[in-house]
């Protein structure tokens, strides 16, 4: 018997445009990285860290999703790296449409390309912008139980940030059952447990990322 | 000059069906309060809060929107009040349409009806069910920026309730700063500061949704 996987026309032809992208990004060695997370999840603060860590010896740009304003590009732009804004005006994500209409903005080859899509832990999932790989940020405050209630992000991202640590103290989250149920839902994701406000926890997923970022550079030789 | 203000058809065949449920829950004079919150802002602590309250008194239905799972309404179905599930599948919001579809399943006159929209602070705000009103919940550890980064749900919120306030020593939000940026969007939304894990600050609430109850009873008679 054969399956036939029917998707929405809508996101057909954004894997179609997805795909174009990620052309683009290859033919200028980016390793492009899609962020999704909860609003308020620490989307901006885990960027900065990793903005920090690598801006002196890779070249990044951040490009921000957010329906409205640019309080998170401004932040950016302060650590001196180029910074692309989209406002989605009325939609709850970023789409391969959005992305393309940045792409010619995109003058030199960027080594580290990170994308902060819109806060929302559902919609993004559905849409491929033609990154690299999804990384999914889970924040403590939200519950160990998130995994399961929404699992369509868990499922896609390779790598998912716990964060906010520092706040286990007073919560009620409990790291092994959030791993085994994010590994559940993806058990080839890789899980990194750090605080964007302390600092722990950052050097293996700095690792991690600069393995990430010297394989994309050998394939340019 | 005459203002056109052109809507998604999606969402003019939306709101049609909203007025038709809104009638019906008036025929039965029923409260219905929409709450809308990011994922793990306290929305199913936030109803047991309400439920425990005022279980003995009034008669009170829950509705649980989730995109997969029952979770939460097992947890409220021990509190031994009717719940009702509805699992979108894919789509991040409730619509009027799934509200309508549990309409013939309500054979009795509730009070109050608590309807938990899935966890998205963005599209949920965009589609009426059939509601009296909105009410958004803010966590602390989401920032004290959210009212500015996703306005249209602070923007249609009646009532605004800022959960996890036993966090605020732990984080950097500023209340007031919070309130101002909520007028911003409403000026007449009415905010409340609770923790529904302490308990503290739902002696106000309480006696405003009591007044709402009321206030519907006597439309009965």
């Amino acid at each position: 018997m054969k399956k036939v996987n029917v998707l929405k026309p809508v996101l057909v032809s954004n894997q179609q445009r997805a795909k174009e992208n990620r052309r683009f990004f290859d033919k200028i060695h980016s390793l492009v990285i899609n962020i999704i997370a909860s609003p308020g999840a620490g989307k901006t603060s885990f960027i900065k860290k990793i903005v920090e860590h690598f801006k002196n010896r890779y070249s990044i740009l951040v490009i921000e999703g957010d329906i409205k304003g640019q309080i998170d590009s401004q932040a950016i732009s302060m650590l001196n790296v180029d910074v692309i804004q989209i406002n989605t005006a009325t939609e709850c994500h970023l789409d391969a449409f959005m992305t393309a209409q940045v792409i010619p903005q995109i003058e030199k080859e960027y080594d580290l390309v990170l994308v902060e899509n819109v806060g929302n832990l559902v919609c993004p999932a559905e849409f491929e912008i033609g990154e690299d790989y999804k990384l999914a940020i889970l924040s403590t405050p939200e519950g160990d139980d998130k995994p399961i209630k929404y699992p369509l992000v868990f499922h896609l991202a390779k790598v998912v940030v716990i964060n906010k640590t520092d706040l286990i103290p007073h919560l009620d989250f409990n790291i092994p059952q959030a791993k085994k149920r994010i590994k559940m839902e993806n058990p080839g994701s890789m899980i990194y447990e750090v605080s964007a406000k302390t600092g722990s926890g950052f050097e293996a997923l700095y690792e991690h990322i600069e393995k990430e970022i010297n394989a994309k550079q050998e394939d340019k030789d």
